[in-house]
C-alpha cells in the first residue's frame, strides 16, 4: 500500500462526522479516550462486510461507506441506543484514492446525520474487508432487548419488507424490473437505519430486533430469547409496489419474510401501550405496521387471510397441518 | 460456511474470559450493554491482522488467537488503561473446528489472564482477516499520551528489542539460529502485552507508546506529537543474546531499532520521578532499561559509545554529519 496508515486515515477520514464533547482524544494515539455519560449504559456492536460475500466486487464505494455504517447503526436502533462513536477497520487490496474518497463520502454523510464521530481505526492491505464498531448510549430503563417480549404484545415492523431481497435478485439478473426499480435498489444499497424510532420508543416498547436475516428468522430470535411464540398475519406484511407485483407474479412470499438485508425494525409492544407507542413512532417519516401478536408457546406461525396457519416457501405458502 | 454465525460464536467463544460485573448483556443480542465506571475514561483501540500480511498462511491458530489480542492489549498498556472488554470480528475462509478450537484457546487464555470479557463479535466467510477491539479504563490523571513528553524526560523501554524481527528473518530462512531460537520465536508468536507496567506507571510517567513499528519510528511519533527531540544511546539498547550475536556477525543495528512487532513499551519519565517510576515498574518480572533522553528540538538522534551521532542502517551505523 503506497500511503502509510497514518496518511491514509488522516487524508480521508479526518473530517468524518462531528467533534463531540465526550471525545477526549480521537484518532492518532494508541487508543481513543472517551467519556461515556454516567447514567447511561454503553451499547456496542461490530459488523463486518466482505467483498464477494456481502457485496459484489465493484460496488459503488460511496454506497458501501454508507451501508457498512448503516447496518451497525441499525443494531444500535434495535437496542434503543443513541449513536455516539464509531471505529473503522479497513482492509484494502490497494490504496485507491478515488475509492477511498467515495467510501469516506458515504460513511461521513451518514455519520454526520446521526452525530457519530470516528474515533479510531486501522487500515491494512489485503482482500477487501470492512469491520465497523458502533458505540451508543441508552438509559437502563429504555433498553430494547430480544428477551423482553410477553404474550399479548403486538408485533410491529417499520418500512416495507423484501425490497433489498428483490433488488439483489434484480442485480443478479433473476428478475427484470421497470416500475419502482430505483426505490428498491436504494433499499439494498443505502438502507436507512431506524435510529430515531428505536430511540423514541425505548421504555414503551418491549422487545426489538433489526431485520437483517428476514422477519421469520429475526422474529424467531425474539421468540427463543423471550420464551414466547409469534403469529404473523400474511396479509398485513407491508410491501412496496414492486414486491407486491413480484409476489403476484410468482407467489414468492419468502421474499418479504425470509430474504435478508432489510434493516427495518421488528418491535413488540404491550397492548396497553399501543397508543403511546404509535404516537411516538409515527413522528418520523417511516411507515409502521402491526403484523401480528406474541403468544404463549414457541416458534413463529404465519396465518393467511382465512386465519389458517400456512408454511411460506419460495413457491408461495401451503396450509400447515399440526 | 457450514456453521451459522450464532453456533460458531457460541461453540467456541462462549467461555472466553471472565464474567464481569460491568457487563449487563454480552454476546447474543443486537448490541452488548456495558457499564463503564463513572470516574474513568474509556480507552478503545482496534487492530486488524490479515493472513499473508501480518502472519504466514498456516500460522498456529493458538498463537494467532493470543497475538491478535496481545497487540490490542499492548495499545491499552501504552495508554495506561486497564483492559475490560473485547470484541472479535473474524472472517474465515471455511469453518474449521480444529482451527477455531486452537484460536479460541489462545485468545481465551490471554483474555482470562487480564480479566477481559468477550462481549460481542461477528463471524463471516472470506479470506482470513481478524479485527479485535479492546476497551479499557484509565483515570483522567493517569493517562499516558504520546504528546506529553517534555525536554529532560528520561526514555525507557521494557524488555528486549529486535527479537520478533530476528524471529521473522529466521522463519523466512534468512538467518540460521541455534542458541536462543525458542525464546526469540516466542517474541514473534506470543508477545506479552506490558499491561501491568503501563497501568502501574500512569500518573508518574509522562508519555508512552507501544513499539510495534520499531523504536526509531515509534519514538518519532512521541517526538512529533510532543514537539520535542530524542537522543538514544546505542550501547544502552536492551538486546537478547540472540540479537546481540546477530549484530556482532553483521552489524545490523536496524534489527533492534527499526524492525517491528516488538510490542514493548517506550515510556518517557520526568527526571525527578525517576526513582518512583523505577520502583513501580520494577515490581513486574520485566526488564526495564533507560535508553536515552528527551530534548528540545525535533527528530530522533542515535549516539554511539563515543557520544557522536550516527545513522543506523541494515549494514551497521555511520557517523552522521549535520
Amino acid at each position: 500500500m503506497a500511503l502509510s496508515e497514518f496518511e491514509l486515515i488522516r487524508s480521508y477520514f479526518s473530517h468524518t462526522g462531528p467533534c463531540r464533547d465526550d471525545v477526549v482524544l480521537g484518532v492518532g494515539d494508541d487508543c481513543a479516550l472517551l467519556l461515556p455519560p454516567s447514567s447511561m449504559q454503553l451499547a456496542v456492536s461490530i459488523d463486518t462486510l466482505v467483498e464477494g460475500v456481502h457485496f459484489f466486487p465493484g460496488t459503488d464505494p460511496e454506497s458501501l461507506g454508507h451501508k457498512v455504517l448503516a447496518v451497525n447503526l441499525s443494531d444500535l436502533a434495535a437496542m434503543g441506543a443513541r449513536p455516539a462513536w464509531v471505529t473503522l477497520a479497513l482492509t484494502l487490496p490497494h490504496s485507491d484514492a478515488s475509492w477511498l474518497a467515495g467510501f469516506s463520502r458515504g460513511f461521513s454523510a451518514l455519520a454526520r446525520r446521526y452525530g457519530v464521530q470516528l474515533i479510531g481505526g486501522d487500515t491494512t492491505s489485503g482482500p477487501l474487508n470492512i469491520s465497523v464498531q458502533v458505540h451508543g448510549f441508552v438509559e437502563p430503563g429504555k433498553v430494547l432487548r430480544r428477551d423482553a417480549a410477553q404474550p399479548g404484545d403486538l408485533i410491529y415492523v417499520t418500512g416495507n419488507l423484501g425490497d433489498a431481497g428483490l433488488a439483489l435478485l434484480h442485480v443478479q439478473g433473476g428478475y427484470p424490473m421497470d416500475a419502482g426499480a430505483e426505490e428498491v435498489m436504494l433499499s439494498l444499497e443505502r438502507p436507512e437505519p431506524r435510529v430515531d424510532i428505536g430511540v423514541a420508543v425505548g421504555g414503551i416498547a418491549a422487545a426489538a430486533i433489526d431485520i437483517s436475516d428476514g422477519l421469520l428468522s429475526d422474529l424467531g430470535h425474539i421468540c427463543r430469547a423471550s420464551g414466547v411464540s409469534a403469529t404473523l398475519q400474511l396479509t398485513q406484511i407491508p410491501l412496496s409496489i414492486a414486491v407486491r407485483a413480484y409476489i403476484e407474479e410468482g407467489g414468492d412470499w419468502a421474499m418479504p419474510l425470509a430474504s435478508g438485508d432489510d434493516y427495518e425494525l421488528c418491535i413488540t409492544v404491550p397492548q396497553e401501550r399501543r397508543e403511546t407507542f404509535e404516537s411516538l413512532a409515527n413522528k418520523f417519516d417511516v411507515e409502521l405496521t402491526q403484523v401480528g401478536t406474541i403468544d404463549e408457546g414457541s416458534g413463529v406461525r404465519v396465518v393467511a387471510g382465512s386465519g389458517e396457519a400456512v408454511t411460506v416457501t419460495r413457491q408461495g405458502f401451503e396450509h400447515f397441518y399440526d
